[in-house]
């Protein structure tokens, strides 16, 4: 693996400009610690600007990428169904990984990952998922440490207009990975397991699939028991008329206050509009598209969140907000503040650096991915069959969590002076 | 069966003046269409004060309460295990029975008690519950309508401080009936079951018993899916930490607005008193009991609830608020008021009023009552066994509901004038 000097910033090279790497792009433009080097993407436009807008190179195969001596960390941003073939290509290489989740759409494959992780002994971390959000790795760094006694309860609620966001059509197809489950749950589910340590032991849910136009799964509630007793119960819905932000102060997922909860696209809206039409329309907003807009508004004060969550311990019962902690004693609340860095997820460079330049061990490495994702489908089989779901492959949480660090240590985000260069 | 006249008020005869009637008499004093004319109750002071603010006559048993030509209707307050015991008594003498929640302890008295009903064809009503709530009966009208299509989903959430106010041993003995699955699961199943058309298939829970000082259930997440498909997620924690009043902007379960939401009673409050004393405690916040307060207050603009409550539909969610619904589609988000009236639980009194003057089905009725505890029982039984639970008993919503009134027809209430007296 190429490495570089202890203090130099990551080379980073990616795959996949679509959304996901659009909206990790504020992260990457404008923390310190990390520098954008290369891409494959197979929209010429995308790469364009790619090379223009941030000055890196572009390749046609991601076999070429990893032959970029400046790609010391591959983020594989690309739809989930080529995550295990490509994570095979570039751990050959030697690359640090960090794929977005959800890891991989089955487990054989995630399976196969694991094993490629083991032979190759290359560093992955599976995100960004909103498990990385500042309040959830606060809440969970206390919880672990045991400060409010056993934890025994957690919830988790999000209502949002998932299904009628423009979509490519595998995005519209379970089997392909599409849904709820695969693209929601795997944010909800791995921020539960993290604060609840991490063993599940049953799943027992119900899946909704309620709009024939939208043939996929577009809302969920699942309960969830954990090693020693605890509980929790995850609900989801993605059709588009409640919005869970009011339970949040009306910030957005993206830590952004909005004036209306109105959504943008609701049920309908797009009914007018062909596959290859949505895809376009889907691509358009994407880095590279005719309709982005680079986006880079003045830091907001409030983390990223996805919903309502609490968790109670025999001391305390936890609500994440969007600024930190509310800890409820009694009916008394008191709050305590989550650091925050101005660069947005910068939780996960915190992570990238520490496993590439400290050789710490990930928190969301590929087995805990694994097991985040054995939940989900344990969610989608029980849907299916009506049965009650015993898990075999969860892992616990490390007791070491890499919460941000509170202030200037040399791993502390720094923002770049100038992040448009 | 003594029947009063048409338009007279209906003469209760009351068992039990603990708690339940303690948070019924303003009901009972300040609605022209019931009056209280008789009491059994084993404390003497009760009785008397009963006798002396109430002007109503009080007997030893249950036997001579019904032998009262003036008892046209007999309330049963009395702890739940001699629920079943009193309705036969009750029933055989031809008094129509409304009886406090949970209608039993076990499914075997569950079927006694609808055998009872359906021998003696007294009429009976289970209440009150939360499910009389008016913005319940609102939602469950329009949903049972098909205003909003197909209804889906559902969501409940209550946190309280139920295990830390004073309770009688056998409040903490599930065997007994106690713990929050009898006494908090019976409200939330009931209005969930109204607003999903009441046909419960399976149930799949946990239940949380994390206080070996007060050793029974104190919380619980349920998963129940319904015919048709429809599912619905139901929390409930009762430990005291945080308060979900806070969702329901600060008015408490009684529908009183609080400008605190900190308990009276938290866990480790009542652990220098004994089992004799914290009984004495309960009792004397009750009716007959030295710390006895008869509040009155103002009618509030609020209804009651119990917790936050989302329902989905294809067309629209709602949220059930403390003054009516609101209607959210595409995340925009109309308001429709629920009318109130200033008697509080005005609707428990609408139901009897149309079952014993007017002859009607009640919508809470002993059937429908015996297949809300299925779906508690099933609770207890699912957290202990591991299963998922497949229910038998249940019934479906009787489309004919009986919301309130919305203006001046006969059995519209009118509050006394001296409500006092």
């Amino acid at each position: 693996m190429q490495t570089g000097d202890r203090n130099d910033a990551i080379g980073v090279g990616v795959i996949g400009l679509g959304r996901a790497f659009t909206l990790m792009l504020p992260t990457w433009v404008q923390d310190e610690r990390v520098r954008l080097v290369a891409a494959v993407d197979p929209r010429i436009q995308a790469c364009e600007q790619f090379r223009n807008d941030l000055g890196g190179a572009t390749y046609d195969t991601v076999g070429e990428l990893c032959t970029d001596p400046a790609v010391e960390a591959v983020y594989i941003a690309s739809p989930h169904q080529f995550h295990a073939k490509q994570m095979e290509i570039v751990a050959a290489a030697g690359k640090a990984i960090l794929v977005e989740k959800p890891l991989a759409i089955t487990l054989e494959e995630c399976f196969r990952i694991v094993q490629i992780v083991d032979t190759t002994q290359v560093p992955v971390i599976v995100g960004h998922s909103h498990s990385f959000d500042g309040p959830v790795l606060h809440a969970a760094t206390l919880l672990s440490q045991g400060r409010f006694g056993d934890v025994r309860m957690a919830h988790a609620l999000n209502y949002t207009n998932f299904l009628y966001r423009p979509r490519r059509p595998e995005e519209l197809d379970t089997a392909q990975g599409g849904g709820v489950v695969f693209s929601q749950a795997a944010h909800q589910v791995d921020t539960i397991r993290i604060l609840m340590g991490g063993m599940v032991e049953s799943v027992r849910a119900h899946t909704g699939r309620w709009d024939s136009s939208r043939p996929t799964e577009g809302a969920y509630s699942a309960l969830l028991s954990f090693q020693g007793g605890a509980f929790a119960s995850l609900t989801y819905n993605g059709y588009g008329h409640y919005n869970s932000n009011e339970l949040m102060g009306h910030v957005d997922e993206m830590g952004y206050e909005r004036q209306t909860s109105a959504f943008d696209y609701t049920r309908g809206a797009l009914s007018m509009v062909d596959e290859t039409s949505e895809t376009r329309l889907k691509q358009a907003r994407n880095f590279g598209g005719d309709d982005y807009r680079r986006e880079m508004p003045a830091s907001t004060p409030h983390h990223q969140h996805f919903g309502h969550i609490l968790v109670s311990a025999d001391k305390a019962d936890i609500k994440l907000t969007t600024k930190g902690l509310d800890i409820y004693q009694g009916g008394s609340r008191s709050f305590v503040a989550t650091p925050k860095s101005s660069v947005p997820r910068a939780e996960v460079v915190d992570e990238l650096w520490a496993v590439v330049r400290e050789g710490m061990e990930p928190l969301h490495g590929a087995r805990w991915a694994r097991a985040t994702m054995e939940v989900c489908f344990a969610i989608l089989e029980s849907a299916r069959t009506g049965n009650d779901i015993r898990l075999r492959f969860q892992v616990a949480l490390s007791r070491k969590l890499c919460p941000r660090p509170d202030k200037g240590s040399h791993s502390g985000t720094k923002q770049k002076k100038n992040p448009g260069s």
